[in-house]
């Protein structure tokens, strides 16, 4: 029989929705390859929370998002702040694919941080918790010990963080180079072919793939976050967030979009990463790049990031990802990492008692 | 103190002379962050095996490689068959780095079953024992409760195994196709400007990317023995090697080359696999892609592996990888990934049992 996982979902936006599908299409693979299955026990969004001892249906959840409903329609609302979820009911491991809120003290790090406390682990595919507390969060799932993952907050699907902190273990990196926010990358494609910068926006809200508030994208903030997850998780840089020089991409031109195209370059919104005197420098901003460099593919919806190191010379990933799906995937694949860590744990623990 | 783990060599040529050069680069930073020491008790190649109790210092063995000796040199030498190397010492971890010899029943294959019926742990560089016995060795080793880690088989160190195996979790495969043979796609570049293929060859092996007999490389054999590791990693194929239609770059012209350039394309020695009647196909052969492509953007020292697969759209990863070293990281990577787990499982069981 499968073991059974009880989770929690904060956000039921289009990532958590694609994670539903993911969940109803794979179901059978989770249950044969990983013998698990995951229990949606509690669901929160802008409007409340929901809890279900025995657990929600998944095509309920799927259901009450193409109807536009909310979790206060929900059976099993209740009318307590979304932040006391962890005090509302017993579950193993919490989803956190809220939008991005920035503000510090804002209640969403409240309910990650008491879930962790209640010994729960957190998969994010939010980035803000982490860019407002990385450290602290940290120190306290150490405390507690419960896993974090993250690996769905930098460039959707793309394993960017697992591989930096996993196959390029104990390598010191140079630098790096991306293209981190496929919304913005997008936007400046269509700048070339002359469609204007808002037209350019809608249509990626229409896809799904830019963030609830575009500003992010655009202003190079988005990609600055996820320059600092990078950094935090694999190098020695030991700033914050705000040491980050970043520049968006509100007055770029059509006009120096087609200029830049006609000599073979592009203009990208870069995220570098480098040591300048012996500090690291980490800089988002416009930057003209061959249209024939690696940076310089990543074209529309690609994701991209160059990394070089003392061990594994220069190392170059993108991805194609104009569905969120991807995203919703890389949070599977975590949750998945959590729960087979465990299983393992307990496994090895029970062959020895015998 | 540092946990001691005690490995033998199998294979004292570029890759496992870079790994013992990491090891002593990076000897801090492995006591530190894994709390590990490596100790190389045993030694074997061509000339037969070496042993030593408390270990060779890695420099002794540095030394006697730049002074082109042998392990018959070697004080601890035992004038033994090298398969009984498990028979001759107890150790924990058996790393195989020789030459490929793809012959059915060669010793090495019996060395590395005997290690692992002795429990040892084993991290692959060499590709031929996994090509000729794949499902036999991750038998073995389940039987036997060891662990198998081959991610410095295929494409040096680009981690195209292990996000496969572990970042693409529950991803249904679509198709993949790559460049996994630098000397390959350096000695196609080199026809491009003129050189002629011989001598191309020559400089892959001064540089020591080229394998041991560039027969395998040009021939796409060993493209081949990468894309069924591949796809006995991560599909559902369940073929031989031998269900690979192999065509090599031996008939290429200069001519061909510079035709091709012309109008914006390359031709690439290619693996692929797709479906075909819900077969798997797999090919390797020289393939015309469009210069722009992702295919086509891997150039001379490169390797890269592009996948599509329902979960996420198109992922591509590529590197350049002139020097062995980043082979030699992958194989360090490895050791510590098995290393880790090992002390994760017994932290945990001591817990439990306080």
């Amino acid at each position: 029989m499968s073991e059974t996982v009880r989770i929690v979902l904060v956000g039921l936006g289009n990532v958590n929705l694609g994670l539903i599908k993911i969940l109803i299409d794979k179901k059978k693979a989770i249950a044969e390859q990983y013998n698990t299955r995951f229990n949606i026990v509690g669901v929160v969004d802008s409007s409340g929370m929901a809890v279900s001892e025995k657990g929600f249906a998944y095509e309920d959840l799927v259901n009450l998002k193409y109807n536009k409903g909310k979790v206060n329609e929900m059976t099993g609302f209740l009318p307590k702040a979304p932040e006391l979820i962890a005090d509302c009911i017993t579950a193993d491991l919490l989803i956190d694919a809220s939008p991005v809120n920035l503000t510090p003290g804002n209640p969403g790090l409240q309910l990650i941080k008491r879930a962790i406390e209640k010994g729960w682990h957190v998969v994010f595919a939010n980035k803000a918790p982490l860019v407002l507390a990385f450290d602290q969060l940290m120190a306290l799932a150490q405390q507690h010990k419960t896993s974090i993952r993250y690996s769905a907050t930098v460039c959707g699907g793309l394993p960017v963080v697992n591989v930096l902190k996993r196959d390029l273990k104990l390598a010191s990196l140079s630098s790096l180079h991306g293209v981190f926010n496929a919304t913005s990358n997008f936007v400046l494609q269509e700048l070339e072919k002359g469609v204007a910068v808002e037209e350019a926006i809608k249509e990626a809200q229409k896809i799904g793939a830019a963030e609830t508030d575009p500003t992010l994208d655009i202003s190079g903030q988005d990609t600055a976050n996820k320059l600092y997850l990078i950094m935090k998780s694999f190098s020695d840089f030991d700033g914050s967030i705000k040491d980050i020089e970043v520049e968006g991409i509100e007055k770029i031109t059509a006009e120096q979009v087609s200029k830049a195209a006609k000599v073979n370059t592009q203009i990208k919104l870069v995220a570098s990463a480098y040591k300048k005197e012996n500090q690291w420098k980490l800089e988002v901003k416009p930057t003209t790049v061959a249209a024939d460099s690696f940076i310089g593919s990543c074209k529309g919806w690609e994701m991209g990031i160059e990394i070089k190191s003392d061990l594994y010379e220069s190392i170059s990933f993108k991805n194609y990802e104009a569905d969120p799906r991807g995203t919703s995937a890389a949070v599977l694949r975590d949750m998945i990492d959590i729960q087979h860590q465990q299983v393992t744990l307990r496994m090895k623990n029970t062959n020895k008692g015998k």
